[in-house]
């Protein structure tokens, strides 16, 4: 029986997980986080394709790309474009594809300029403030859309 | 072995699920969230105490019962509240079991004042936009923790 | 014949009517407001329900009520609460019977902060400046919908 | 007796009721509410005086003229110039006359810039929402100053 | 065969086009504008209406005139009422013809008060910053509506 | 010897100088305030031209005018458009003859909508607070530019 | 002779005081301000009456006991509620007995949301900053009325 | 004799059209404009080279590239960059070339986000909301510089 | 008899006046303008005392000086003081003598933060724009307090 | 036994108490408060030295004195300053004696700028709206500390 | 002994240096700054590795490589993208390197929008207005870190 | 050959340098850095005047003498001023000199309200974030103007 394809993308400066403010993001490398999708995906029938960048529009290109390749459901951790980027916005209203917003840390908590998200204005839902639990959470909720 | 127990609070109109605005909250009554969470903290070895209220004050009262009953979490939907209490937030910081912010609908789709949350400020975590799933992700959130 | 039934709700300090601030908001007391309602009630065969209650819940749980009781409309003087409560703009939207904001004076005289009105983004109409007739020109009102 | 002289006077694009945006206005012209007015009118001892114009300082003129042709209230419809016009705030300030601003729909339920009045800040009530009937109670309103 | 009739509405200060500031709006009058329009239109099979007024109402007037006349668009130049009208707005609502918001110079190029426009907000299309041949360009849009 | 011209504007509701809040705009009329413009005029060899409009295109016209009947100042008292009228903002950069802003009260002590002023942002120079006097001080201005 | 009666009301989360964030609030329980505002109260012939609860509209209520009773002040402690709550403000202009805000930090040296007080503004006088003794000083204060 | 060159560029999703929400973009893809381009480009003897990218940085390289291969115009449609790129608002001045900002449908009548664009701060001209044929329009406008 | 007594405070930067940005400020120095002040101040029967100091406090302090001295006016060119100064507009309250607010050039022509004025919600009156007929004019509407 | 010492400092017009405006601040002068304040340090084994100027800089000069000389509070009536000078939070912040806020009326029933205080996000705490017996009961809090 | 490496970072618009507005950013190319960076970093004991890119991710890229690369300071001019990329903030936060904001001109004396800048909030210094020398001066505070 | 002249120039609160918030402004006293500047400037052939007042105005009698004594550059740390004088962006304005803003912690990474600079809208450049460094950076950067 053919698998669910779910793709996960990853913002600016997400690479740097792990090393990057240990205090908010947690120790976990996005590697890390790959791994426990994989192995999460596998129990749910679930195929990820997970693509990280530091450009806006690479993220933009790959929401394209998801519902081209037939996906079922993107998980979004913009990161910082979170908040800035109507470009994002759009591209999800382009697709039909649902996207779930995650986030690592809860934004709601943090400066005041990460309670705003254009991402969240076309999103399906969110996920956030559980670690890479939010990705596992969200992963769960995409099986069950 | 003694179960944890997780709070459930949820804030004004909830109590109108089902019958309101159907197209945004879906046709599940709150009765039938309820039913949903004890059959799954059952599997997760977690006893659901759930509450309704529209008053600001009593989900205040809950919150800091929450913490004297032993909680080891709280999922809270504080409806409208969500967007107008500091009093909430300030309940959330007086008690040390983590709260989590629940919605069925993803506010941020929605009216620009429900973009603001006073709850957020001080959650762990949110989980919004899955419908009654939103509670259950929420559940196995705490669970997690 | 079955009478219409028509709700009358009345928010924080409305029960000091007659004694608060005379010179903004007339020296008639609820009582003597409740005394004109019932009277011209009659005359429409309108049987006219009454509340007060400081408490913003309360407001809530009673437009709940109104639907349940099958009232046909709902005169709401929500006082303070008409510019801070999200609560109940969503109470509003969560029924079906149609909401008639009322005001004694007319707010958009007074201080800039009683110039918005969460009450007033789902209400019917508006009746506002007529002191104690303000109710009864909104019960009218009610009668000719 | 002499009868009262009520000034009805109505702003841009009132004279295209009935074509313009029915969902919103309704399908009565402005003179089905003429008629209406004369008719409520005469049961109440009132000579009723409309007026329509396009041009802000038309409808000043008019609230001028209402005070030296002896009026005891004016009915105010002043469409879109309700949010722009602080030259009507100051005429109606420059009269003894009682204005009562009139609406066919309510504005706090459309877009946000039709939230704000300056008509109101000098007005001595409002009626808003009930169409046609908006200007009726109006009258009423009027006879009973 | 029957032309196609076209509106082209011109607002404040319009007048003393040619006199008026050069260096922002050029050196034609409006009556050089009209002879151009008039040529493009014969070209066209369009038979062009210009008017020009100080008046905000007179503008609201004739775009209702516009569509009794059974014109197929309006070009509207609508000068500094453009940033302060919300009675072009709906005026502009209150006929089925379409309308080009048409203008001289690149208003988000000059003062920030110039960036927002009213009468954008109900317009088919924009036309801005060629100077007289920003009419001539609305016209040939109108042509192929 | 040919004299001076200078033309003496006035906005909406200026007509009921006299009648209107008389603790603000003072006692006289405009018709006083003409009799003692024109004797001074007289003294300084200036001759008055004094118009009075509640609509806005009227003194957009008059502003023009001015220019074309070769008048070497215009005293502007705009009245509310002073504080909403772009359209003569523009009027007095489309002139090149001096225009001085002239008001009767100070509108800084005022509202603080009265604070803002269109007409300022154009104007030669502004004279206010000093009631008629307002008036004289300003074309004594006008004598010596 | 008859003792001075003063009211001390304290609004939402003040009953978790000596758990709640100490750092904030100190060490002391509510049971013990009551205890040092009684004894203080003795010494100056003030018997002291103190609520607490985390409902807006007790707070509500209580305030109009208060003058019910023969008050001849209320202190204040309104918590979250002070930055949100009209009902509150409206509730002190609507009784005659003085009423002074009390603080346990100062709310100026907190989150910028804390900065702003509705029940200041109707508020006799504010202690704030001095833990504890904020209670013992304003009480001392009314006794000074 | 040598042609014109004009550059047209296109920003994020836009490589979407025909399958974006086509209520608002239309159903033409951004291939079928190409091709209306390049025919209209023929016969106004303008040689045209379209490019598309979802990368903010690459619109600014072909900006740069536009001057350096000695085109004559740009028409550009920087889609939702328009809104929040200063980049591209530098790009424009860092060039001699003539941009006209390009829009398939009219920003001012979508989101209140959609009103402000800092590419137009330093466009020649604007022409939006008339589908594919802005382009042509706006390739006719460039014809006529 | 007695002469009249008028201060002239000078706020900051204006010793530099003759030196500073002429084409802003004029050519005359403060000197000069003190020299013209005594002239026609001799012709009106007013003695003249003129101040200047770059230090707020000094402003405040002459302020107090100008009523206990016995002046009947204050003519008062806060420079930037203007913009930013509470203080002097208390201290304008504090005094019982009438000040008359003078400025160089039109402010509201100038930056936007010089639109704002402390000064001018307290003042008598403005006299603004024509540099040192400024003063001068100021004078005279002194001389007819 | 060495006594406490504490600095009283007061702002800018506060040498005019009792003669400004009494409605507000009161008919005792600042030397009635010295004597006063005197008086009770006596009680309270304090030596109070107090200063007033009109000089900002003044003021933080003073704060940093009050830390030099060994004072164990400051009591700081910054009058306007309170709500525009960062330099008093700095000095304030610069010094380790804690200040206490003090105000003889209550800023937040005032107007709206002075609902904002700088001099309070440094400070200790704040007595405000007793008259003089603000400074005696912010004595007695110093006492305390 | 091993020389210290510092990273140039710039961003958009920057390899128009030279070509771009010299009024504002001088008439040297970016390959002029970096052959004075290199002399003068050869003086300094300092290798110099500079780049520039329009893209945004480009230079979150860079400044994660300056950290692996085990560069002691980075200099970035981040052109526009300064003041919308909460990209680069992360980034900045993201690793250990001290980064230094630099700017050929002064942008607190341009457009406001420029006033802004997301990279100091996390930058340890500015060097700004000097031209290239801004470079040169941020090299030897990079040396002296 | 006559030496240089350099006026250095320090707001309020910079006379605590050493002892103030030293995790701020490190452990250098002024008197550490005037020497720091005299030797540094020796080398560059510039005489240093350093001085330092609490005073707005005093700081602005120091600009004005800079340029009256033949300084060929300021350094100017206006420390809170820097956020709230308008007198001083005057001051700069009124003299040829060119000044540099400077301060020893980078303003961005602190308060908000520390985000704004009015000296920076007059000075040549700023130097900030490198300490007692800044100072002589900027004394470098005076020596290359």
């Amino acid at each position: 029986m053919a698998e669910k394809l779910v793709y996960v993308l990853n913002g600016p400066n997400l690479n740097r997980l792990g090393k990057r403010e240990p205090s908010i993001y947690g120790s976990q490398s996005l590697d890390d986080i790959a791994a426990l999708l994989t192995d999460r995906g596998r129990e749910l029938g679930i195929s990820v394709v997970m693509h990280q960048s530091n450009h806006e529009g690479a993220l933009v290109d790959w929401l394209h790309e998801a519902e081209d390749s037939g996906a079922q459901a993107v998980l979004l951790n913009a990161g910082a474009y979170t908040h800035t980027s109507i470009a994002l916005l759009d591209a999800i209203r382009s697709i039909s594809v649902p996207v779930i917003e995650v986030h690592l840390s809860n934004p709601h908590t943090r400066e005041e300029f990460r309670h705003t998200s254009w991402v969240g204005q076309a999103a399906k839902g969110t996920v956030a403030g559980f670690g890479a639990q939010s990705y596992v959470l969200a992963l769960e909720a995409a099986a069950r859309l």
